[in-house]
């Protein structure tokens, strides 16, 4: 029969098949303090993106950290979670169409306190007729566009917009949502911090004045990893948004961090297991992990095991990936050795698996369910 | 609750929640009848890879078209096949180490009939003791290295690792895979054919001495769907491997045919739903497909609406798309409209969701679980 992933639990790391993901607990458990330390210090509230990890597991552990609650990308992510318990969920995408306000209406029987984002005159008039049918209400934060022009209004229009929001009587305008996703992984710290205080400043007059117009508006939610010890010093700013911090990438750590130096904020608590299949053909060797086990987007995964982290990733197909020796001086590890690589960018690639194999010392300790994976509707 | 997918049976295309993965049934009959018949004519078999669809409905529905059989590229697809009852899997890929062995010697138990792959005297003896200890034996192909580098022996090591298998009383060398993966999307039909024809040539040469050495060897199994129609000619090939041939995708509809005419041989029968959800952000819309939903490898989606065909995708994020209207002729859609997309390169996309809706005549007839999906290992 297919191997039951708990009976992973005890092994050490190089008994386990591969590919898999695996999540270093201390390394998570320091990150998650250390963000929700900094966000607590600067009296602001940490509402961590769920769209990173894809677990309900490591949201409650985020909760039990402080968090006020969770963001979700998706209606079929907020789903997940409201089935696994949380509260507090912030949908982050607005939702556009007849079938997606039925799925987010019907969603709010389960999830009362749930918010969702709006930014179209003729979304939230079908989102008011489909509350107003079902007798139930909504809170919402206008989204705004400060520069990525992915969803959201541009400043100019957020005040018109508010007036459509405030003449629904089943939607609560509780704020503004803006999200620079464009700038996160700016290389420079000095230019990230200029962009995102310039972005987030025009947000924060929008902000100023929504609350001047509507007692109801409390919440002004954004920032990321990238951003988040920039944006902690913008007063009006009440939440922060950011995911990858928990787990980290290489996309991540190849950034500038807040000091100049080359280390990250963050330490990377995700790795992903492979096995030499095949080889050596010349000066490169075949992996098991190709398109479908490392999503090929931010960069290239890094080898952390220190005989070989010379060895350069590529992509080697759907199911292969080959590393590829820079020069005769670097060992190729023959058939059968199981490597350990930081992978590119966390998102997809944790989206592509069904459980994490969380470790500590080095050996197995419990494995979660991905319960969001797959879940982009 | 999170609707069940079997409720969109009878639902039209565009009253369906997406990001989705559509199949239209006739076109996918059509594909499947074109490549057995072309394969029958040629007085050869056809064992389809099932690494392309993941969905074992789909591979019984080859199987009943007269494919001896299915490919699997990992040991956990050739689990999810069996556990199906398809029976006659080839496992194209080598196993490697001790805990993808003891796996391969698992599921012998339920497939007797198990076929697998072989490049490497280390991998050889471990399987060999594995088998022993077990008691059971398996059939093996000799996996050729035909130019792509990444699994199998040139063919100049062939013979001595025939020997190797031959010194292996539970293994039985049932002759040679040959695959050339990296010639499958060479545009120019002619160019393709010169270079298959090459690369296939020497494994035929192989094939043949192996034959005369020993009885057991009948099998040689190779090609692609780009490739197909040009090794059918080749007479030492027994069977066809080809997968894409079955859904299509734009990467394969971007290679020039056996005609040489504009017009790819199979028609594309996968196609993915979006909903505008965002815009217009100037001479763009935010789609509600992105890294998640259509994965970035293999050229860009394209949009089948008659109105919107000229809009051209780009990947926007984890959650997004935009489509970008060329010009200013060139109408955009408004939030909450539903469109079609070729997908780019069909494996890894299919990877990322749980299900197939199967339509005729623009409505779901049927759902289709994608069951191997996220089998990575």
């Amino acid at each position: 029969m297919t191997p039951n992933p708990r009976e992973a639990i005890g092994r050490r790391k190089t008994e386990l098949d591969t590919p898999c993901l695996l999540i270093d607990l201390d390394r998570l458990d320091e990150n998650l303090q250390k963000m929700q330390g900094r966000v607590k210090a600067a009296g602001k509230a940490l509402r961590p993106h769920a769209k990173t990890h894809k677990c309900s597991t490591l949201a409650k552990m985020q909760i039990a950290n402080g968090a006020i609650g969770t963001c979700a990308a998706k209606i079929a992510e907020a789903e997940a979670l409201v089935t696994a318990g949380i509260s507090g969920v912030l949908l982050t995408g607005p939702v556009a169409g007849r079938t997606k306000a039925d799925r987010l209406v019907a969603l709010l029987e389960r999830a009362p306190f749930l918010i969702a984002v709006v930014d179209d005159p003729a979304g939230i008039e079908l989102l008011e007729a489909r509350l107003a049918a079902a007798g139930r209400r909504l809170d919402v934060l206008l989204d705004l566009d400060v520069g990525q022009h992915r969803t959201g209004v541009p400043p100019a229009r957020a005040a018109a917009l508010a007036e459509t929001i405030l003449a629904c009587p089943h939607l609560r305008l509780r704020g503004v949502q803006a999200y620079a996703g464009h700038l996160q992984h700016i290389p420079r710290y000095a230019d990230r911090k200029l962009a995102s205080r310039e972005a987030l400043r025009q947000a924060a007059a929008v902000f100023r004045e929504l609350r001047e117009r509507a007692s109801s508006c409390d919440i002004f939610s954004g920032s990321g990893t990238g951003t988040a010890r920039i944006d902690l010093a913008i007063p009006e700013l009440t939440e922060l948004q950011a995911g990858s911090y928990a787990l980290m990438d290489a996309e991540y750590l190849a950034i500038e961090s807040a000091d100049g130096s080359e280390e990250a904020d963050y330490t990377p608590a995700l790795t992903l297991l492979t096995t030499v299949v095949s080889g050596p053909h010349g000066r490169q060797v075949t992996v098991d992990a190709g398109l479908k086990a490392i999503y090929r987007d931010g960069g290239k995964p890094r080898v952390i095991h220190p005989d070989y982290r010379r060895l350069q990733y590529e992509w080697f197909g759907d199911e292969y990936g080959r590393l590829v020796a820079p020069d005769r001086a670097c060992l190729l590890p023959a058939p059968g050795t199981v490597l350990e690589l930081i992978v590119s960018h966390c998102d997809p690639t944790v989206n592509l698996f069904d459980q994490f194999l969380v470790t500590r010392a080095e050996r197995v300790i419990d494995v979660w369910p991905i319960d969001l994976r797959g879940r982009c509707q």
